[in-house]
Formats: C-alpha cells, structure tokens, sequence
C-alpha cells in the first residue's frame, strides 16, 4: 500500500501511534514530510472523526512501515504556506519560489486541481469537434518565414539557415482545410517573442484552433464556436471536488455564460434588447435557446461604453483592455452574464485575410469571445479569393511575398471557410476567476522566465 | 449545395449534359478542374450504372450552376497522376512536388485518408487513457538547457539569451508526475536536429508520451502500453473505407498484431516458446489472453538473429536498424505477428534515468515496441532515486549540472514511476505499410525542407 496524499498521511499515521509498538513510533515520527512509505495496515473504523485529516471516519493500525522515497528534511516550503490565500494571516510563498519548484507547488490542493481542469478544458474542446467530424492535424512550428508577416517571433538557427517559431496555425490550418479536409482543429504551442510582463501574457502557450468549410453564412462558424464553448462549460461545472478545491486557496463566483431564461423574457425572445441604433448591426441577440449566450455586435459594445465613458468612441474605435474589464462589467450589469460574444469587429482592428462585412465595409465577419472581460478566443471568415487576399494586403501594406504558399493555397478552388483560435491558459484562467496565467501553465514562459 | 469530392464532379454534371442547355454546357465545360461550384439540381435515378464517377446509381439534373472558386487553368499536378501506384504504367508525381503543394496532393484519395487515420490514432491514444484516469499536461519546448544533455538541439534566440527546443517533454512529465498528477500524458511537437536524411527521421515530429506512477512492479507500464496498443490497433482496423482508399495506391497487409488463439494453443498457452537458454530472460511470451500480444526478451531477440547471423551477437550487444528489420521477419515467420514488445534493454542501449533490470545489472527495465521491423514506442522504469540517478549519470560520464532541477525534483519524497513515447507519424507510417514517413506528416520537415 502506498500513501501519501496530501500532508496528512504521516499524522494520519501518528494518530494512531498509541497501538504501535515505540521503536515504530519513533521511526514514523523520523520520516521527514512529503516522504513516501509503503504501510501494511489494518483498517478500521474510529469512534470519534479525526479533525486532523481529510479522511476522517477510519484509521489504520500500522503493522509494517517502509521508506520508499525520503524527502529532504528541510523543504523548500511547506504545502501549507503554499496553500494559503492572499487574504489569510500567516506566511505566504512568493510566486516565483512556487513556479521554481513547481513539483512540490503542485502538491497542493488548488494547483492540483487547476491542472486536472486545464487537462478537461483540452478534453472537451476535442470531444466536442470529434463528435462534430473534425479532423486533428498537426502544422509545423518551425517554419521558414515568420507567419502572418508580424514582428514577435523568435529565431531558429535551422541547419545553416534561419528559421522561425510559429506564432499560430493560422495559415496551415486553412491550406489542410484546402486540401479537402472539411472541417479541422489543432491543440498545440504557440510561441510569442513579445516583451509582455502581464498577467495574461506568455511566450508560449497552447492554441486551440479550429477552421471549418462555411456552407452558407459565416455563422456556421459562430454558431460551432458558441456550442463549444456551451458544451466545455456544463462538462467543467460537473466537477465539482476540484473547483471547490480551487475556490478555497482562489475565491471565485461561478462563471455566469447563459442569460436566464427569465432575463430572456424581460428583455423579448431572440433579440434581447433594442438598440440605441435603429440598425440591426446594434442589436444584442440570443441565437439560440438551447446555449442562450449573449451576441452583441460590436457597435452595440461601444454604444454601451460610451454610456459611462466621458471621451466618446466611434463605432470603429479599437477598445483597450481597460475598456475590455469595463465592458465585461457593464454586460454583466445588464444581462447578467460573465460571458459574451462581440461580433462584427472593425476592419482596422483585425488581420488582413479575415473577410470584410458584406454590408459595411467598416466591418469584418468576425468576432471575439470574453469571459470576465478579458478575451478568450478570436474567429472570422477568412479570405478564400486569392485576388481579394492581394487587394487587402496591398491595402493594409502587408507583404505577401514570404508566405505566396499561402496565397497559392486559394488558386486551386478554395472552400469559403473561417476558424477561430482560443488560448487554453486563458479559458482556464477566466474560467476560474484566477489572477495570473501562470497558474494554469505547467512551467510558465514568459521574457524573464525560461526555467525550470 | 456545393459540390467537388475528388476529381468527378464535373465529369458528373457533363455526364448528364445531354438534359441541360447548349449554353449551359458550353459553361461547364468552361470550368476548370477543381473549382468549387454551387449547383441547384434535381437528383434523379439512372437507367443504368454511370462508371466514370463514384457515385453510379444517381445523376443530378442541374437547373444552376455558379463557379464559387475557380481553380487554375493548369494545375501543379492532376490528382489521377498523383494517385497512381509506384508499379503502375502513366505518369507519376515527384514527392517533392506532391509536398510542395500538399494542399493539391491532400485531394488524392490515399493522402486525404492518410491524414484521417492519423487524426484518428491520437483520437485512441487520448480516449483510452484518459478511460484510464491519465491527465493531460502541456510542458514547455522552449528550455534553457537541452534535455537529456545531449547534442542535436535546436538553438532559439530568446530575449538575449539562448534557449533550445525540446527533444521530448521526458524530463517534464516526470517533473509533472512528480506534483502528484499519478498519470499523465502529453500530446505535441518534438524537435531534433539530426541531420539524419532518411525515410524515417523527421526534425519535428508528433511525439505521444505517457509517465504513471508504479504501485508495484515496472510492468504495470508495459501493461498499459500494451493494452494501449491493442485498444489502438482494434478501433483503427474499423475505419475500413479509408484503409482501402490508402490501399489502392500504396498496396499493404493488414497488421497483424495479435497471436491467433491456435499458435498460442500450439507454442504452450502463457509462455509461448522454450528459451534457447533455461533462464526465465530467454522466453518468449503472451502476458495477457485478451491482447494476445508477444513479449520476448532481448536476449532472446538476439538468439532469434544468431539463427541466421554468421557473426553472432552477443546477449547485450545493440541491435541495429538492418538487424532490427531482419528480426522483425523472424519474429513474422516464427509467430506470425507484424507487431512485439522487446523487453529488457541492455543497459548500455538506455539513457542514464533508466531503472537497472534488479536481477541483472546488464539490463534495464525498460522495452521497445516494433511494428513490421521498425521500432514505434520506447518505454521503461525511471530512476526515482536521486543518488542513483547520481551514480549512474558519473558512471555514463552525463553532465547533471544543466539539469540540476530535474534530479532535484526527486528529492522531496518520489513516486516509483515510469512511461514511455510513441512516434505518431512512425505508428501511422507502419500500421500503414508505408514507406516514407513523410507520407503522414502534414507539411514534413527535415534538413532540406522547411517549406511551406
């Protein structure tokens, strides 16, 4: 038998010191913390609960203890100092001490639980899009020219050449998607060389990426993305042991991503909420009954904005991260949701293969997704006409010359299509109302760490 | 409705030309070969069978059709060409072209299953052990030293340091492991930088890699892998219309992985064979009844090529890629099995963190996995001793230093565990029968290709 959950086992042991034997007693009280043993013992019940540990209705009668891995006696920091809240009296472990022994970090019971959510996020997005008919692939990550034409990619020295590391799947997703895959996703790294020091920025991370045939309408892709994410959320909320075991080291209110249908009701069925506009373009929405999430157009966004915000913005106008958390505040004010889909996002704020709006040029067909106010996923249509691909380029100034595979891709008959792409670090992260991305990173990576 | 599902549909529309107008046809006939084009029809029945397209037993009676993506007038390549068998007269496509425009060449009827059944193998690999309380971690390819001390790496520019990429998550997941996630396993990219230019190496390649605690013996390991495979191999053995599509052009024998009940019935059910010697290493065996799967020891891998060898090997002497295919035959002839576990590696064929054989310090407890000659999976037990990993590393002359954190990880109490990797292009390449792993790599890279 082998024990050793948590850092109760050896008082478990101790509490039931008075049946053994002194020489056994004093061994056990030897075995230094965190230390694995192998115990033959008998189980038996208890009289009263014991108050010191998690299991608390039986004990064991020890007869034989054996070491199997001694820990050092000094350890580097004690699970109970490292399980503690912000808010509580006692010693607190710096973070950076906690990510250099990440092995012993995740021995409490909150990161051992994010880490069992983070692995389930990546569970049911698949489950989801296999039950769905997508197809895995897998797309390079080293590649010849930096994807996307951006800055921020770190270099590879490639058998005598240069190389880069991919910033995204982006234009491989959509050249499987060409070669008569219908419908696609990946789950794997993305490397950023961007000089961020936040909370939610890091130089690595996992990309959940999906890109799919548009029949019709570039919902199509929307609507998948919406059901997703409806399907991950009710999947998270089942377990429930490792969410209260977060919410006791990191307090934090459920995640709120469906308006109630009695909301519903109040505001009208379908479309929610009149306008400030009379344009249907500033009207928020429910598509659908069975997810009941929010849609709002981005103008819609800004109109609210602008009804706390003193320097008004245009319709068009970028919204900044502070504006973001405001934004996610006033949703939630509103409708009542931590979670809301902002469709129809400026031409000037979005990358220049993702497909104009046909009925106003200002706008594209693509959205993001927020939870908490903080982004979680970006998707649209993509451009799938090689010639409208160059015009925006040469409009937008991007060279397309290091990436003519890619515009090539379109000249051989080109599905309409259109994808998205979610951050996991990020869904768990707002997910669990959590402060920092790096505690759902397993080794986190960012410009001043790239250890252990 | 949209059509285009391989190269027949436009021969479809022109074989019912005769019912649809002269203009109409002139239009069609206009229309280059893989464009994708709308077409609203009536779908009727045929008097008798059409034989140039897939679907014989219906026609479609177009009333519109409209070119949604007009392909190019000439293609790099017709799929009828890049879907001919290496033996069959007519033209046939350079590799190098078909990679150059995967996106075309994804359209043939092989490649296009190919990469289905590549999707589908890690779609097993997750699902059985994930049905076996494993959980999924995400570690990091950019580190600080390269991993297992050894050459190979590829070097990353890295906010004014250097960084590498990592060869394998192996040192993580035993670090995961090690913060009390009991099973873990991990699904992404490997780096190498071998200038090795052969049909089977790649320089980033898809790497399936599980770590589990042992409770108590090293083949709890093996065991899991083996019914991993057996699960593996069942589920992908239904997908029958895409192992015919890839038969037509690359012909292969179905896998057989398993004893038929008869050969155990004859060679002695549980061990299968007497040993050449009368030691238990020696034999060869079936562990389990339900995955009827063969285990020989390596020893007896070597007798099996001293049958035929004119210079003999010695029990501990390396087996090298000639020999592993020639074993592979015998291993075909004598038990009639494509796949077998080869168990106990001698010790100088295993990296420093691997568990010595108890009984005999030549070996190790650790195994090999081979499909039709070709090994696919590497496992074994781990060395959760920090001073034994110590020894061990000085007497291989292996620097620690560069990894100080990974032996450190054992020193706070370590679980007995052990794991192991699997190659996914190589799984796919050889349940295939195919020749070049390049065939199942999405955009393949090795020292001559990083493009697209």
């Amino acid at each position: 038998m082998v024990l050793r959950d948590g850092t109760d086992s050896i008082q478990a042991m101790a509490a039931v010191a008075e049946d053994v034997p002194k020489e056994m007693i004093d061994f056990i009280g030897q075995i230094p913390c965190e230390s694995i043993v192998d115990v033959e013992a008998t189980v038996c019940g208890v009289e009263q609960p014991i108050t010191s540990t998690s299991q608390q209705d039986i004990e064991l009668k020890i007869n034989k203890i054996h070491v199997l891995s001694e820990a050092l006696r000094v350890l580097p920091f004690t699970l109970e100092d490292a399980s503690r809240r912000e808010t509580d009296e006692g010693i607190k472990i710096n973070f950076d001490t906690r990510l250099g022994c990440r092995w012993l970090d995740m021995r409490t019971p909150a990161s051992n639980a994010i880490f069992k959510m983070q692995s389930r996020v990546g569970q049911y997005f698949r489950q989801f899009l296999i039950d769905h008919e997508f197809v895995e692939i897998h797309s390079p990550k080293i590649i010849a020219a930096a994807s996307e034409g951006g800055a921020n990619v770190f270099k590879v020295g490639y058998f005598n050449r240069d190389a880069y590391l991919a910033q995204s799947p982006q234009l491989y997703k959509q050249m499987a998607l060409q070669g008569d895959l219908k419908r696609v996703f990946e789950v794997g790294p993305v490397f950023r060389a961007e000089n961020s020091n936040t909370h939610r920025h890091l130089t690595e991370f996992v990309g959940l990426d999906v890109e799919m045939r548009i029949n019709e309408h570039y919902y199509e892709v929307l609507d998948t993305a919406e059901e997703l994410f409806c399907y991950m959320f009710a999947q998270l909320a089942k377990h429930t042991g490792e969410l209260e075991a977060i919410c006791r080291q990191y307090p934090f209110e459920p995640l709120l991503w469906q308006l109630t249908p009695e909301r519903i009701k109040e505001l009208g069925v379908g479309v929610i909420e009149d306008s400030v506009e009379p344009t249907d373009i500033y009207k928020a929405r429910v598509r659908n009954m069975g997810t009941r999430m929010l849609r709002i157009h981005y103008p819609h966004c800004i109109a609210l904005l602008n009804t706390v915000l003193e320097e008004k913005l245009s319709p068009t106008d970028d919204i900044n991260t502070t504006n973001e958390k405001l934004l996610g505040k006033l949703v939630k004010e509103r409708y009542g949701v931590d979670f809301f889909i902002s469709d129809l996002f400026p031409t000037a704020a979005r990358p220049f293969y993702t497909m104009p709006f046909p009925d106003d040029e200002r706008f594209t067909n693509s959205y993001d997704m927020f939870i908490r106010g903080e982004e979680i996923s970006s998707g649209a249509q993509r451009i799938h006409d090689s010639s409208l691909l160059l015009k925006r380029a040469q409009s937008l100034g991007v060279d397309l010359s290091p990436i003519k595979e890619y515009v090539d891709s379109f000249r051989l008959g080109a599905w309409p299509h259109g994808g998205f792409g979610v951050g996991l670090e990020r869904v768990v992260m707002l997910y669990l109302g959590l402060c920092n991305v790096r505690l759902v990173s397993l080794f986190p990576r960012d410009p001043q760490r790239v250890t252990p």
